[in-house]
């Protein structure tokens, strides 16, 4: 009790309190941890999606594309790179899917080694990064070489030490683990893959908007991330690349559409690829999803990245905190260095956990095979909700109303 | 003046004249013939759109992928392969754009042909199948054998039978070309190309909603093409992908996400693509842009495709007929077997006439290096709006008005 009253204190006291009404259904009961998988909409959004339909495209019609329409993939990822990523502008770009991204990614990193034969990852990483390197290598005559990481943690420093070397082109890694939230180490891994005269692909999926980013700080080659966890872009809103500005005048990207042309229009025969950050780009920007992205970034615009770290800090720690006193094995490192903004929980019966925490207005999600996972986005969560979600998960696991869900027909996704 | 008159009474009595209201837009003095490069939206769009942002996504959060949003690829494309392309159930998908589906597509065609070494296409195919067939063909080390096609015309059934033959692994057409609006004999050349052992694919962006298709009854294999135009998905909304259901479980595209996996959740070691057209699929489907198209698509269930034609070709007849009495160069083909739902003109200075006419609230576009483009969406136009758009290009003509326009610093787009 005495901690729940701390808990609404210290919520109310919070610097970033402020900003949880700016989203909706943060007025509900529903406690909602799975913003690492699908954020929250913003109130703003709903609002200027449809004056977007209405005016501007219904009202400007064709002229939106030089109104602004054409630039929005650049200038919406120039957004993105200062306030989220810590990159300068010229470096960002929005449009495709994450895996259609990785997929060019890759392959503009591969044909940058040329004379290179490997592609190092771990097999933690998420399943599309793993496919899609395994359909690059396939394609490109490479060998993948495969990183065993420990479950409750994963890729150090020293691993990735143990693999690069001359025959490596380029290094896939996440930077939060989406299993267990292990933040590798971005710099060093990044020095280190140089030293070897390989690049390295970071996906940011599970870092963008949750923990602090500094891309041109770490000399990094190319990453990828979605836009629809913590930067509340929408289920499905196109992803972002960053590729570093010295790599863009040879960067070769194998899908060449016309929007990523130096001249779209000029409608030419041989394709010629757009100076700068343009040419990661093949067909025609997704103007929807960018602005709903657009409207979704602002709110994270003055809004220091330390502070978003602090509160995510005390999120995940408070879960920890709470899980440890009831027994649970927390898989999500202990380290403040080592955590991202989310707390895996391990047990044998997890899906069904966490079908009977949904019953009770506490939205997790599960992955195979025994992870329960919480996700903390630090702008629209409060300590309270903490102790609340964990308040039910004891009750679930004693009263044992998780056993009804046994056996039970699983739907995709939750 | 009696033309004018027949115009309006003409329109009053088309069956197809209730449908206007429902866009936006079409109650202002605005002559709108770009509809073949971005069609206007639906009234209906905003209201639903703002609606989905603080409903199925604001509450229902993650679960909205367990509550048919995973489906909305195929669901939406269902009703695409109904409605619009002739298409049985569970041949289409939405997702990506234009140009990274037709990657896929190409990339999935030549491996379906390992033995042969040619990819057929025409020189006034649109840029984006060119440049993305250069891209393959060089990858993939086969060569590309051109098309030369008549700039007032388009690709013939003898110019096919010509080049197609043992060597041949893929032909690229566009169905209706973006610069004359011809349209290629689909079922003609679909049967003349299996004839040779080699797979066609099909570029739809110019066809769909505006011209009938009946891909099943064609044979054909593969098509591909964008809804933002005839379809009014909205500025780069997601692109369609047809694959013949004989070609689905042997179909090997490039970039194998997870979300085209046979159980994406189950976060497996090695890729199993879906069974059926889900393994397409790469990324999280766009789902923003999915309920805008699904909303759109609306519009055209029970419109007949022979009514749609009907008044296109009213349109488009009107169009040639004014411009043959301004003695102007039409470019579009005068058969209307042979005809899209687009009027092209010949003018040396067709990108200052455009300029000029769009100051007179008439908007077209221009096509280098000399055509200026009508589009005739059928769904929203008018025979009036033909007139009055006829009496302005008159008037810009007549007056000179385009002159100042000449220099002019173009804008990248219009």
């Amino acid at each position: 009790m005495n901690h729940e009253r701390a808990a609404a204190a210290l919520d109310a006291a919070d610097p970033l309190a402020a900003y949880r009404e700016r989203f909706v259904g943060t007025d509900t009961d529903l406690v909602y941890f799975d913003g690492n998988s699908l954020g929250r909409p913003l109130k703003a959004s709903a609002e200027t999606l449809a004056g977007f339909v209405g005016g501007e495209w219904g009202d400007r019609l064709i002229r939106g594309w030089d109104e602004g329409w054409m630039d929005l993939p650049l200038t919406v990822g120039d957004d993105l790179g200062r306030v989220v990523l810590g990159a300068a502008p010229g470096q960002v770009t929005i449009g495709d899917s994450t895996t259609v991204l990785l997929y060019k990614a890759m392959r503009a990193a591969v044909a940058a080694r040329p004379d290179r034969t490997e592609i190092v990852l771990d097999r933690d990483n998420f399943p599309t990064d793993r496919y899609v390197a395994a359909g690059i290598a396939k394609e490109c005559g490479l060998t993948l070489r495969w990183i065993d990481v420990d479950p409750a943690g994963g890729v150090t420093v020293d691993q990735v030490a143990e693999v690069v070397g001359e025959r490596t082109a380029l290094v896939v890694l996440s930077h939060v683990a989406y299993r267990s939230a292990w933040i590798a180490d971005g710099p060093a891994i990044t020095a280190l893959v140089h030293e070897a005269g390989a690049l390295v692909l970071w996906d940011l999926s599970h870092s963008g908007g949750s923990v602090p980013l500094a891309l041109d700080d770490w000399g990094a080659d190319l990453a990828v991330g979605c836009t629809y966890k913590y930067l509340n872009g929408g289920p499905g809103s196109p992803a972002f690349a960053y590729v570093a500005a010295r790599h863009l005048p040879v960067l070769d990207q194998p899908i060449p559409g016309w929007i990523g042309h130096a001249d779209p229009f000029s409608m030419s025969e041989v394709h010629e690829p757009a100076a700068g950050v343009r040419r990661v780009l093949s067909g025609t920007p997704p103007v929807l999803g960018l602005h709903a992205l657009s409207i979704a970034l602002e709110r994270f615009d003055g809004v220091a990245a330390t502070e978003l770290r602090r509160h995510s800090l005390a999120l995940t720690d408070r879960c920890i905190e709470r899980a440890d006193a009831l027994g649970l094995e927390v898989v999500t490192p202990r380290g403040h260095d080592d955590r991202g903004s989310q707390v895996s929980i391990r047990h044998p019966e997890a899906w069904a956990v966490v079908q009977a925490l949904i019953d009770l207005g506490v939205v997790g999600d599960h992955r195979p095979p025994d992870l329960i996972r919480f996700g903390f986005p630090p702008l629209y969560l409060r300590l309270e909700e903490v102790d609340e979600a964990m308040t039910r998960l004891a009750e679930v696991l004693q009263s044992g109303a998780w056993k009804r869900w046994r056996g039970a027909e699983r739907p995709t996704v939750l």
